[in-house]
């Protein structure tokens, strides 16, 4: 396994250097809309400390981010009204990874609807955003 | 969401009811080998205690059970000579789940080689008892 490389772009995003449409932040994680959901609503949830992926993540890390990503889950079965929740984990590229720096999908679903596939296209930003602004509300009230 | 059922399959393995091919055990989970692996060697990580799924499980159980994906996912790489792992995790019909006791798939990936689809066909039990055996060796060896 390669090591940390500090210029990945979630390592990115958490220092400012790009945009994203976050809709959770507290001390040790952040949570952002995937620019190429699976589904609508479909949030990515990373730790803030610097990770490759599960295989070098220390279990505190871990800790903060699984807490996340189930106040997500809760959110986006009210926000998107949806029926269940899948979560994916990838690590290394044969396992997925695309952006190396540890993170979790999180992704509502609805009963009889597929997820589109991997690697799809470009949400409209608007559109994000808006799906963004759903999740915070009810982030916001919970 | 409805209740859980101590009826459910995984409920009846943990009491010892069904058969299993375990790899691990310790006080709070158990890793148990996917009678439908989607790859060889598709590991299946659970908490002891009673939950759902993500949406039910207590932040403390869901601790522990990550600690043993972690260790699993590092078993497998070794086990396997895998290139990397794949993590799921399904809540609720919609959201790909079967068995109503929380649980997370740990599979281990190879580059350029895909999952096999979900649901697929019963792995032969010699071939999975092997598959247990290799990743049975290397965690009593870690």
């Amino acid at each position: 396994m390669s090591s940390y490389d500090k210029d990945n772009v979630f390592a990115k995003i958490l220092r400012g250097e790009l945009p994203c449409h976050k809709v959770y932040e507290d001390e040790h994680t952040i949570a952002i809309m995937d620019l190429m959901p699976r589904t609508d609503g479909h949030t990515l949830v990373m730790p803030k400390a610097a990770s490759r992926n599960l295989l070098d993540i220390d279990l505190e890390q871990l800790g903060h981010v699984m807490a996340t990503v189930q106040k997500i889950a809760h959110a986006q079965l009210k926000a998107f009204n949806a029926d269940g929740i899948t979560v994916q984990q990838f690590n290394e590229g044969a396992g997925g990874q695309v952006i190396f720096h540890t993170h979790v999908h999180v992704l509502p679903r609805h009963e009889g609807i597929k997820m589109r596939p991997p690697g799809g296209e470009m949400a409209d930003q608007n559109e994000l955003a808006s799906h963004a602004a759903k999740l915070v509300a009810v982030l916001e009230n919970a």
